[in-house]
């Protein structure tokens, strides 16, 4: 707010000044009250200005009798997992109602560093969606992988000041709060100083760890499991965000817990979401009509999703239909189930019937283009020597990111080279770093994914994001790494040598600037190939399933770029029992 | 919260470190939740650990199955209106169990201007009681009087950026706002550029005029009469202080307002209390209690006084029991109505069984002591030439400080000049500016005063604080104003030529750096003093009556120290009508 933004509005509530816009004939939601009332809603320059259907405007919009609600607000995503750029992904929410997200580029900035936070400062300025950034707190998430970056206090110190920048991002590491180690404590001295917030990531934890969380002002979560879990948070002065991802989901689990009381304490979140699942069952909108079904008060619901992350965020000029904030809202036709028929964004109609109207401008990503540093690498470092036929295996369980340490028989060469046995469902894994060319190659052993024949690899990779493999044999592999590395990263599959297809993400292995409906519709052939000409079985998904092949803090056995990991042990391990 | 202070708090939680202080077996109020639960409170470095009672500590206290809540934050208060400096004042309202006050020093500053801004900062200091200020945006509150200070946009640039200065004080100039004049916009915009808050004073304001007033961002009201308006504020995004003062108060009126789903947007405030109604009465713990005992729930009524409050003036560092804020709480008895058994302040206890157990320690008022320059004042100047026996005369209303605009026949002297009739109830009133040397006095008449021979002189007269005196001759008014003058202001009676007592307010002529008590015990021997000897009727009080018959800008007639001023007509009007 400034002074000629606030002369402007009071002049056009007082009739000396013509509106931009009058919508008429609606519903407002108050989130405040939360309760609706019959009146219009007058814009000038960006904001709402007046409830009086009797100002004077320059344009006039009949709303119809439709409802007339805050544009939604996504309290925590990480932008990556859409495999869309900024640009390509605010062109996907903003046609669902979303138009304000807390994005925390924990993936790209593994990949990239401050490189990537720049990119992504950059690359969401201006959009239709208003994009808020937390500087991720936890690069690398972990030792015992090779990350892209290592982001300590002073690289939070050099970012966290910028205006779109709200605080620290999930502080995932909770056994770093608990033991106070100096490295975490000096990232929160960040967020003090700069009078910023710091979100949390506390699955499981409790009691006196809880608060010890807590009283670091960690501010918010969003990884409760139960009702119970949800008070705890809430008691402790903390947020919780309510998540429907596309893998991940707690609104219906928390709802019980959820009441007329705590509810401004409540807010939503996708936190990871594929645009299948958001061109197929919507954004935010699909989380409040979840949570609306489930029996919640609309006008909570909403609220939920508009004024408390506004109120948890400190973004003080959204998240209500108020005069003074941002005319940032949505028309639509039912209030027991939200569809975003309209979505105005600064008082200007940017989407309709679920379609935006134009396109974002993207910017060029030169700095987090091209992030393969991969070095020494051929077929040859593939081969996997085994002293014995029985080996570690990693054990896929369908619809979990957790696997099974096994030991398995396995067929070996002369040499004592792993082979593959087309009776056995054993294929070769590998993690190639690929950020600093190191040549590490790690390679192992899994159970599970079901491919006869070909190779399948991807530059996603949880959390450091190395080149990960998996194969039946070496030479179909090492060609699937090398088109990655082409590429600049994606997701490739080949057979006997050749490439069948590879959904490039150009954009640090991880993004693209292809459309959503592309991406989308090339998601969709990949799932077609690999479930049929490669065989992988329906019930895993062939390419989320391999990106946590790598990630060495969910249990139990993981393949990292420097060899193989065993999560319980919390140690390397050998492939030979 | 830095680091340091975070480790500790960790250290504590996980058992590395010793707290100082463990509060077991309590009911903690939970105002996130609205619930109540059993469990510990552990203290160190001032703020909450944790509620396990398994914490390490090196002092113990049985809490015996109290309820252990907040300490209470009154929104919205006038030092001043106490007539206590601010470490009487914090004295006297922490035994109540108010550990935090937003207050706006408007009175003192329309005295001595930016040295009274820069004395309320100093004075409240490091006392236990926290004191936060809005710069006062209405001074001088009138042209129609003389104030000692003008303070504009460059003096609120000047003092906004103080860490304890939350923003602009209540815009009691809404007319200003609806015509969006410059100089009240160039002080909204000193808000807007420190980021702070701006309080609202909006009575009967609605519909577009109120659109205005919260476009601009104004953020509180506590002026609502009714729960129609308390609604409408909240709609537009305000928050609602219910008020319970000596004299005003709606808490009662506007209570069917508030519900489970807008309690959230509704704290409490005292706006003016006199020390007897604090003493005898209580502070925000009586409005508190009255809310509860009108059917509010009483977590909610707690929040309200607590949470909300900290979350409207941005105080994240309280208005809650949770790891990590303040230690500012209150061990009470009961839920249903809240005694402030115990007072502890950053973990310190400060206030049992409501007495405070140190007072706290003054500083010397010195730019803001002996405020009266008041020129060429002689008993020759209350002398009042009528030109007929037909005079206008202020009607007291008695419990109002609205007043009719009478005309009266009168007694006058063989030179024309008015002379006191022992048969009517009309007595001389006079203005007497006090601070800038202008020698200007404004003599006028008064009926309803009741008082038979003397006159009473007082240094409180809103908005502005000249000297008020009122009196049957005018040597008894010479005496009186000039007992002012020689102590720096206050209260005085004069019978006869003599001074029968004087309650002297040497601060600015405001306040004193005496105890609660001590003013309580004085303010009860003046007003015996008033109703006894003087013969004011019961039905009015006898100063603070005084106090508003300078004020121009509440109808119909008053008197300033530039003559009689006709309200209604919004002109100085002459005495013969």
């Amino acid at each position: 707010m400034d002074k000629k933004l606030a002369t402007r509005l009071i002049d056009v509530c007082e009739g000396r000044a013509e509106a931009d816009l009058l919508v008429t004939n609606c519903k407002i939601v108050d989130v405040f009250n939360k309760t609706v009332f019959e009146g219009a809603v007058s814009v000038v320059d960006g904001h709402i200005a007046s409830f009086s259907p009797e100002v004077k405007a320059k344009r006039t919009l009949d709303a119809k009798g439709r409802y007339l609600l805050p544009g939604l607000i996504d309290a925590h995503c990480h932008i990556e997992s859409s495999h869309l750029s900024p640009a390509a992904y605010s062109d996907l929410v903003v046609a669902k109602g979303t138009t304000t997200v807390i994005a925390d580029p924990h993936e790209i900035c593994n990949v990239a560093g401050l490189d990537a936070m720049r990119y992504m400062l950059l690359a969401s300025e201006g959009l239709p969606l208003s994009v808020y950034l937390m500087f991720p707190s936890c690069v690398p998430a972990t030792d015992s992988e090779h990350a892209g970056a290592v982001l300590l206090a002073d690289s939070v110190a050099a970012m966290i000041g910028h205006e779109r920048v709200l605080g620290l991002g999930e502080m995932m590491n909770y056994p770093g709060i608990a033991a106070a180690l100096p490295f975490v404590m000096d990232k929160l001295e960040c967020a003090y100083q700069a009078g910023k917030l710091i979100d949390g990531h506390a699955p499981d934890v409790k009691d006196r760890d809880l608060d010890a969380y807590a009283a670091c002002r960690i501010r918010t979560d969003h990884e409760c499991s139960t009702p119970e879990e949800l008070t705890e948070r809430i008691r402790r002065g903390m947020y919780v965000a309510l998540r429907q991802g596309t893998a991940c989901r707690n609104v219906l689990d928390l709802l019980p817990g959820v009441n007329a009381d705590n509810a401004s304490r409540v807010m939503f979140c996708t936190d990871d979401c594929q645009p299948q699942s958001i061109m197929e069952n919507g954004h935010i909108d699909y989380a409040v009509n979840l949570a609306i079904g489930a029996g919640m008060k609309p006008e909570r619901a909403i609220a939920a999703a508009t004024l408390n992350a506004a109120t948890c965020y400190r973004l003080a000029d959204r998240g209500a239909i108020a005069p003074g904030l941002r005319a940032d809202f949505i028309l639509s036709p039912s209030i027991e189930h939200i569809v975003a028929d309209e979505v105005f964004i600064s008082g200007n109609l940017v989407a309709q019937g679920g379609r935006i109207l134009k396109p974002a401008a993207h910017i060029r990503p030169e700095k987090v283009s091209g992030m393969m540093d991969v070095a020494s690498f051929d077929e040859s470092r593939l081969a996997l020597p085994l002293k014995s036929d029985r080996a570690r295996v990693i054990g896929i369980i369908p619809g979990s990111v957790v696997t099974e340490n096994l030991v398995e028989e396995v067929r070996r060469d002369a040499d004592g080279l792993f082979v593959h046995d087309d009776g056995l469902d054993i294929l070769k894994i590998a993690s190639i770093e690929r950020h600093h060319g190191t040549g590490n190659v790690g390679v192992g052993l899994i159970k599970g994914y079901g491919m006869k024949r070909g190779a399948v690899a991807t530059s996603i990779s949880h959390d450091s994001h190395n080149i990960i493999v998996v194969g039946s044999d070496d030479k179909d592999m090492a060609v699937a790494v090398k088109e990655l590395i082409a590429t600049g990263g994606g997701i490739t599959m080949v057979q006997d040598g050749k490439v069948l297809m590879t959904h490039t993400l150009e954009i640090a292995g991880l993004m693209t600037d292809r459309d959503a409906h592309t991406v989308y519709e090339e998601l969709a052939k990949m799932h077609e190939i690999a479930y049929g000409q490669l065989g992988v079985p329906k019930d895993i998904d062939p390419f989320m399933t391999l990106s946590f092949m790598a990630l060495p803090v969910i249990p139990a056995l993981k393949i990292t770029d420097s060899g193989l990991f065993d999560v319980t042990a919390f140690s390397f391990t050998d492939i030979n029992p």
